[in-house]
């Protein structure tokens, strides 16, 4: 399964707000601190105007001091499916790729186990 | 292995408070962005004022524009049983019936694995 | 594998920050409501000059209303080796040692399985 994550984390003014940042976090340079609720759009294709595949839910929690990495708390739900994935792991941000573990699932999802690989398609 | 959790989320005057409300989340209708933690009972009945056996304690943040839906990350901790369960999964709060994973236990809990249903008692 | 956690919970000024309290609770004696966000120092001795053998990063939850217990979801990252390992669970700071699932892993640890047990050096 691929797709693209339309995280909008700093949304522009007029499209739909799909990150809520909590808390702002003590630190400029990483984001230490900063933690963010999520409902973003997963797409087919890397527009955002793209086909509608499912969405990811969940936390964001920046917590590293040396670079910008998120501690992920996520759950991925796709449209046409029954059930969800859930993802748990550090998400290196400017590394250009990642992984992060399917720590569970519900559904048909139910005995799902491997990773997640994530790649940054472009930061605006 | 089957109980009621006591979530008082709007507490009672009176009653003792366990849930913490630590951010008030950004959006009225499905609260999204709120996210508290939780020191609920477990009870043997549907009444509060059922025979405890145990409780759940962890996050639950408020995740989705579109719905009502809880990533939960709690720890279950069972009356005379040494060593916990840990559930990581969304909680669609409406749906009658949902399912979360388990992701770890400790103590005698070290090797469970599989799911926790969830339903609805009652909303108050 | 074993290492000390250096947690600056109350750090001395002029120590460099590595927890920033996002959160700061509504129970003043079990802490119950605070949440914290980690990048410690993971040393080889237990004094906080000794080597640096790696980092944890996460976050602590304080969860309890009865004792002082953190729902911690942690990654370690180890000099040397790549990928990291992420562990999910409850932790009560005041037991002399606990367990805490690892849930996760990533790069070399990717099928990593098993507990983390820790154990109290000294609270300062």
């Amino acid at each position: 399964i691929s797709f693209y994550l339309q995280d909008l984390f700093f949304p522009t003014p007029g499209v739909n707000v799909t990150t809520a940042i909590v808390l702002p976090g003590t630190n400029n340079a990483t984001m230490f601190g900063m933690v963010a609720i999520i409902d973003d759009k997963l797409t087919e294709g890397p527009s955002i105007d793209s086909k509608l595949v499912g969405r990811a839910k969940g936390i964001l929690a920046f917590d590293s001091i040396s670079n910008i990495s998120l501690l992920a708390s996520i759950t991925l739900e796709l449209e046409g499916r029954d059930g969800n994935i859930n993802l748990l792991g550090q998400n290196r941000a400017l590394d250009p790729q990642r992984e992060i573990s399917i720590v569970g699932g519900s559904g048909e999802f139910r005995f799902v186990q491997g990773f997640a690989t994530l790649r940054t398609h472009s930061l605006e």
